[in-house]
């Protein structure tokens, strides 16, 4: 586990990730604790979807963490919401990030750290909302890390409504998953 | 987004911003999840609230996150939180931050990162309470960025129980706000 | 508080505590908020315990923060959480995380950030489970500060159920304390 390398790498990595809310996990929780008809600072969200490469042809793991719900836009049709969360790649370790999503625009989280491969790692991450809130792409732009394995560089599907993983990193077969992958 | 930096900057900055709760936000939002009558664990707090450079004259944005109650100091007439939360600038980006909050003396917290200008922040930031809750005065010392912008440099008023945003940065008159200042 | 260093250190420093839940502190606060008979999404586990040397010879302070219940796992006979909490050093600082927690094996968490002694820290820890949910032993593998005191670093006791922090360091006996430990 400990690092090996002397200086800490600070050239960008792009990795580009799916998350998608195929709804058989029990997400989102939606803990409607202001008790107000609309959403409203107090409501809670903890949430868990899973999560697939760029390319959609593997499952890697899951994200998993909460979004407050901090006021509610209409003018936007949407709400903003201050996210803290972590996306899992099994053996690869895991990504924690903190910052804001909201529900009618792009936005950029800050990544505070990560393990194993990702152990040291700083930069930020954009999320890009296809279908709310079940499909969304996330472009990482990662520093202080070795070079990311080729498994996780495959080309990204451009993000479109119709956007779905393949079906054998659906079905989560052995191929088609990163080593152990986080579920 | 990409930095084009190929080191990373290890001088200290310091940043000087005012959190106000002008008690226009519904925050905070106190759940009093714990069922106890005395503060305790198990309750909650999501809060957002106004944020504005140092020297009083700009807008910048928000806060927003949550503080955890970990234990009421009846010996200080207060309390610890733990604090997950970040500061919004804007254009310029956020700035996230994690650790404690008490209410009857100041603290340091963990900066754990940022987006926009402060990509790859790290540090600490010194949280000073003027008025509980509704004043409070940060001094971020910040390491890993470009140099900050002369608009957030501005000298910083002395904190003290009377200090208000200025009128034009109140009202959120064009030339007394960053550019889309967070709302 | 500013760091003096022109440089960020690299070196990997190992760091070895005990985290003791004495259950006197009302923690942790289970909050079923999912509603449900099995452990679920949407609950939430507040929680702050004590704090221990590797050599058990020293108290310094607390954990604060909380679990996010992300899913049971009948077949491990235990629940996967996502958590962010800070340790309690007195006054040498503090260090923050983020990532996972599981009742049923050891994992790894992102050091975040940190304060004092730890200003601008990154890196991991490993969480390893002795007695759930009473006694964990954690090692960080630190990078970005400077050498760690010696009063931090004594000889680890190996992890066993039967360990207990000395009689002096339980009391808090000054000697067996570090400087302002965090209560």
């Amino acid at each position: 586990m400990a690092c090996s390398s002397s200086t800490r790498p600070t050239k960008v990595q792009e990795l580009f990730v799916y998350e998608f809310n195929e709804r058989d996990r029990g997400s989102p929780a939606f803990l409607k604790l202001s008790q107000k008809s609309v959403n409203s600072l107090g409501d809670l969200v903890p949430f868990s979807n899973k999560l697939y490469s760029g390319d959609l042809q593997k499952r890697l793991g899951i994200t998993a963490g909460m979004c407050i719900l901090i006021e509610n836009k209409p003018e936007k049709k949407g709400d903003r919401y201050e996210a803290t969360f972590s996306f899992y790649f099994g053996d690869y370790g895991h990504i924690s990030v903190q910052g804001p999503y909201l529900t009618y625009e792009d936005t950029c989280l800050a990544v505070t750290g990560g393990s194993g491969i990702f152990e040291g790692v700083y930069g930020q991450v954009k999320l890009h909302q296809i279908v709310f809130p079940f499909k969304l792409f996330y472009t990482f732009y990662l520093k202080g890390i070795e070079d990311l394995p080729q498994e996780l560089l495959g080309k990204p599907v451009e993000p479109n409504p119709a956007v779905e993983p393949s079906p054998a990193a659906k079905a989560c077969e052995p191929q088609a998953t990163v080593t152990n992958f986080t579920n």
